[in-house]
């Protein structure tokens, strides 16, 4: 009997054991395989011709600009890790060594992502100019998208290898016996939250630092260059223009890269904690905690086919071929979940769940798009409706922008809303009991929207070096055939652009929901006294209520300080533009050349500088509500910031792209209220290039650096859990 | 034994009653005389000189264009109310009748409140014209002011008169064997919550469609005006120009007062209610429920003491004297109350707490100062950077008012949190229990904020008719002095606007936060099977989660809807304003008179049809929410509701009033750095007009709306709640 029961036990044990070594595996392996895919495309990409020495010569300024960013960000960044690493060496206790150490990790897995999607970027502008310049448009977009690809797969894969090796480090190379305490189960997971901090925070920095710099160099280039020179965008003359397409690529290929990356890290995590607590409770015959990193491996593999599967004909439109990608990588996604699914014996509720968080991503992406997009869909036309605007007065535009801004946030979020409800709903079937199961299925949610990011990125990343590219052209003065071909990859691209970035936004929110989760299913296992269970965050509570109110205020909080850092920021670099102009003529003439170097330096310091006030706040602020008002109080200030948070994001993301399109559609030959050129197309011009100023820093710095923004306070608030709730209770003996 | 306690039962019960009439007695009798004061102001003014005649032309044009604007509306919320009134009777079924009764009541007195309003603004400002004309500063201020205090005093009599005497109709004039059911304590005011919402549904008429009325008319006469055909403000040849200043009429004075005045009776309302429960639980000698009532009475007595002390002596700055009056107000207030506190022999915390919510106010209003004055404070000056910013471009402009606009958030959110906080706290000192106490202190604070709402409509309705004399001198080509005096005026009313913006929206805010309490508290005694005790509102549980995800997104939608609305509206009057002057070249030359009365139609109906969707959306949107999602998710909703309300009602007023005084500094003669009138001035000043247009619609319309709107929803909550908590409960048994 006895000797049975042990039997029995041991099998369940065995059988674990076997199940996670295998699960690991496959997140370990796919991993690996989509590194070295990506590796692969890059040599590829790094034999193709580079073009004429013109066009070399101006896309090393523009490499050589983004490497001088990048040292001086991690120099930073590499000083912020060290301490902040002691820090949890020393704070964390028994668990310190093993946090500082995957803190570092995830810190360093995260830069080198970075660096490589800058790498290749800014190599594959001039490859890309030059395919473009001798064979047009299909070998142009093959360069691009495959470059695009490299940091696509890199950062799936780096997600997927760095979760697996550390979770197989701390549970089977390194024993209890060894000079190191890991624990088991959810906390282990919670020694890995370090991963995803390091990842976070990186982002934070790649995504708000690269936001200031790309916003400060585009609006003092448009600024004294198109409004007060009246010199073409990206003409070489403008001593910011090396600036401003070095802040391309680090603000939109790293910045969105990064951004993408953390909320997948995030999400993985977030469900793999709240898996765990299920596998502690009910044990089950499968590991729940490293199921999520099954999933994100089935659609990197996924992503790997679609990625290969875009190849376009001879001058065939790429704007369908990249969708044609899109679709197969979906639809291979879900086919993989539901086999595996099947395979592994499981509830059949985990693949639907997973598969309604992709179907919420990409929807909330269309979402984006209509009012984006100088379509719209019938009856209802945002950006035609701010052409109309701009033709009135520069405050019309901007009011119209600013309320569909406000509009556009509706779909989004009830899309998230309805996401949420309904998986948590459907988890209630898995037998796990309603709340287990319903978060872990959130959970679940938004892995699955995340999974597929590997092709998504790739598909996001072309376009900024397409945009590169064309700079490359205009700079090297190529053939006017050049400048056609890229012109419609950057149109197919737009569209990609904008559902990326409503995709970003969605899959940081439910991310962020799933942390949410997660923070407070981890406090029911703190080991503190005076603090038993699950936390009920009751917002008729005054302190719960005051949090979610700190909270909401804290993306406000942010963002203003980063639109004031741009401002900032571009007010020195344009009085250095003006001073340019002013005290050497011969630039304009184009008998000077103009001092580029001075530019990206100016960005460069201004941008770190601006953004490290915002970001420490952020951090503190979350600590200091946590110790001061308690937990309770904490999960409602991520309730409150989450709130407010998507509510800016999504506002000032979507009213920076409609006004960017308002111009993209007035500069076209589409618009034919006024001919180019005349005193009223002029007038009009004007308008919209101020409408897309204002937006520019909506949409590239302030709102997607949001999204990041809440996935950091989610964060800071579960690695410090046990910290916080320790002063916490302190603080109140002391009363 | 038995017989003794009876004779105490009796005994309480007696003096109960005793202090009832005696509460109600003084809340009824100081509103009389406030109503009476006011009524005896209006015919002291309504003898002074109206001018000559071309005054009392223009001014005449005014009036009838305000009510032939206050007709439209009126007609249409007396279908409103008459069809809510039948629907009333029939849903409460046996307290129908009493809740449709309260509820005409309410929108009958706020009507009647609002017309009194408008008639003496608009009756006054021709004899401020004259007194300007004739006497200069002093007798001037003197009119205005006089006149603004017709409408603050008259408001604030007429909400106690009114919850006094129905609170005498209901307790006393009709017996339980009456024909209708009257329920007693904390029921009877749930009845009277018709009143309340009979208060704010007119009054987010009057804010939201005057704000409509007066941003339309006010853009359109600037853009074609000022822009376009470069004719002063206020000229007489704009065909705009009586419908704006028709708008300041019908948008800063009357929608202002009915602002502040249905956040005073929501305030009353809400800390009624709680203070009800404690008489119930608790048998206290007082009767909580009617303390708030005689708190509001000693703010009221304080206001007309400070009304009568504003009396300038000739020439002297009028700033002084009406922060004097204000300082006086607010001193004999706290005096009042800490000797009306120790005679009752109740504990000096309910006398701090009210106190505390009026030095609330008052801050909440000064650090909206800073942000929008001219001078800022120390190392921090928003709007001089601004005027930097307007030299740069407008686009610069916008995105520093939008990022100053953020981070003016912070400080009044932070007041209104400690604010809350410390009251709740210092409520557990009453004895009644934590949340009990602490609730009803929060709601007194609400109650002290707006106790002197007389003073604080009086100096701030003074603005708005300077204004417009301001309009009538220059339209009836008085002499210059006599404009100079009012733009003296102006100037030193303008901190006292700034500040009454402030002090609205904290005074909506925690009188939503008191609503929040008493909605909660409400559910405690709802009798429905399936619901018992007080709800608690988890936001860790997905559904309430999705309530404030839901509740987030009404003041989102409900801004850009009105935003929108303006937008339209405006469109329809500018293309009037160009046929006029396009049709009628003679306009411009001063030969032929404008078409003032079709531009006062369109904006009449506009914005009439413009509001409709908005309103009816959010009151739909809440119901549907709580018997969908239940009281829990709904109190989420109004918890998610008060945070976006928040954020955005700030963001916009101060940022539209930053724009606001950049503009206005600009064309001050402190602006040194361009002349008056050369190409840079124009530069600069058309950039800053630019500013002042987005502002408009965010200070004047979409901001101050969000504060009703709270209230609105907040009160349907309260008074639907017996309703909606049946039909959920319904409708889970569907399932």
């Amino acid at each position: 009997m006895y000797s049975n029961l042990y039997n029995m036990v041991l099998k369940t044990r065995v059988e674990a054991t076997m199940s996670t070594v295998l699960f690991l595996s496959v997140g370990l392996l796919s991993g690996l395989i989509s590194i070295f895919i990506a590796l692969y495309i890059y040599w590829d990409v790094m034999r193709l011709d580079q073009g004429n020495d013109r066009m070399k010569e101006v896309s090393a300024l523009v490499e050589e600009g983004a490497y001088s960013f990048i040292k001086v960000q991690y120099r930073i960044l590499a000083i912020f890790t060290i301490i902040l690493a002691i820090l949890f060496a020393i704070i964390f206790r028994e668990f310190g060594i093993p946090i500082a150490i995957s803190y570092i990790l995830g810190s360093l897995a995260s830069m080198t992502a970075g660096y490589i999607g800058i790498a290749v970027a800014t190599k594959a502008n001039r490859r890309t100019a030059a395919a473009a310049a001798t064979g047009g448009l299909s070998p142009a977009f093959k360069v691009a998208f495959r470059a695009g690809s490299v940091m696509g797969l890199m950062m799936a894969g780096i997600a997927l290898v760095g979760l697996s090796s550390l979770y197989w480090l701390w549970n089977f190379a390194i024993p209890d016996e060894f000079f190191i305490v890991v624990p088991r189960g959810p906390e282990l997971w919670e020694i890995i939250t370090g991963f995803s901090f390091g990842a976070s925070t990186v982002a934070l920095f790649a995504k708000a630092g690269g936001g200031i710099y790309t916003k400060t160099a585009d609006l003092s280039a448009d600024l004294v260059g198109k409004i007060e020179q009246h010199i073409p965008e990206d003409d070489p003359r403008n001593p910011a223009a090396i600036a401003d397409a070095v802040g391309d690529n680090v603000g939109d290929v790293a910045g969105t890269g990064a951004d993408i990356y953390d909320s997948n890290v995030a999400a993985i995590l977030a469900a793999a904690i709240l898996g765990a607590g299920i596998d502690l409770h009910f044990s089950p015959p499968v590991p729940f905690g490293l199921l999520p990193l099954v999933i994100s491996a089935l659609g990197t593999i996924a992503s790997v086919f679609g990625v290969f599967l875009v190849r376009p004909k001879q001058d065939q439109d790429p704007g369908p071929i990249l969708n044609r990608g899109t679709y197969i990588t979906t639809v291979l996604f879900a086919a993989f979940t539901v086999l595996t699914v099947m395979l592994l014996n499981l509830s059949l509720v985990i693949a639907v769940v997973a598969i309604i968080g992709l179907i919420a991503g990409v929807s909330i992406g269309f979402t984006s798009d209509v009012f984006t997009s100088d379509r719209g869909v019938a009856g209802f036309k945002p950006v035609p409706k701010m052409v109309e605007a701009a033709d009135k007065s520069a405050a019309n535009l901007i009011l119209s922008g600013y309320s569909y801004g406000l509009l556009s946030v509706l779909p989004s979020v009830i899309g998230i809303v309805i996401a949420m409800v309904v998986s948590y709903t459907l988890g209630a079937l898995l037998g796990f009991g309603e709340w287990e199961g319903g978060i872990y299925c959130v959970a679940i949610a938004a892995v699955g929207l995340l999974a597929t990011n590997g092709m998504v990125m790739s598909s996001d990343a072309y376009g900024p070096i397409v945009d590169n590219a064309r700079g490359v052209i205009e700079q090297a003065q190529a053939p006017k055939e050049a400048i056609v071909a890229v012109d419609k990859l950057d149109a197919s691209g737009n569209t990609a652009k904008a559902i990326t970035k409503g995709f970003a936004i969605g899959a940081s929110a439910i991310s962020v929901l799933a942390l949410f989760a997660a923070f407070i299913e981890s406090t029911d296992t703190l080991n503190i006294p005076g603090i038993d269970g699950l936390i009920v965050v009751n917002i008729a509570d005054p302190s719960v209520l005051a949090g979610a109110i700190i909270g909401a205020l804290v993306p406000v909080a942010f963002s203003a300080i980063l639109i004031l850092g741009v401002e900032r920021n571009s007010e020195r670099m344009i009085t250095e533009i003006r001073r340019q102009f002013d005290e050497h003529p011969g630039i304009l003439d184009g008998t000077t050349k103009p001092d580029y170097d001075r530019c990206i330096a100016i960005a460069t310091s201004g941008a770190i500088r601006e953004l490290m006030p915002g970001t420490l706040i952020a951090i503190t602020v979350t600590i200091v509500t946590g110790i001061i008002l308690g937990l309770e109080a904490l999960a409602g200030y991520l309730g409150g910031a989450v709130l407010s948070g998507l509510i800016l994001a999504l506002l000032m993301d979507n009213a920076g792209g409609a006004w960017d399109n308002t111009k993209k559609i007035i500069e076209s030959p589409e618009y034919t209220k006024y001919e180019e050129g005349t005193e009223d197309w002029h007038r009009v011009h004007d308008i919209s290039v101020t409408g897309d100023m204002v937006g520019d820093p909506f949409k590239d710095t302030a709102g997607p650096s949001i999204n990041t923004l809440l996935v950091v306070i989610s964060l800071t608030a579960t690695l410090f859990l046990p910290i916080i709730a320790q002063l916490h209770v302190w603080l109140l003996a002391l009363f």
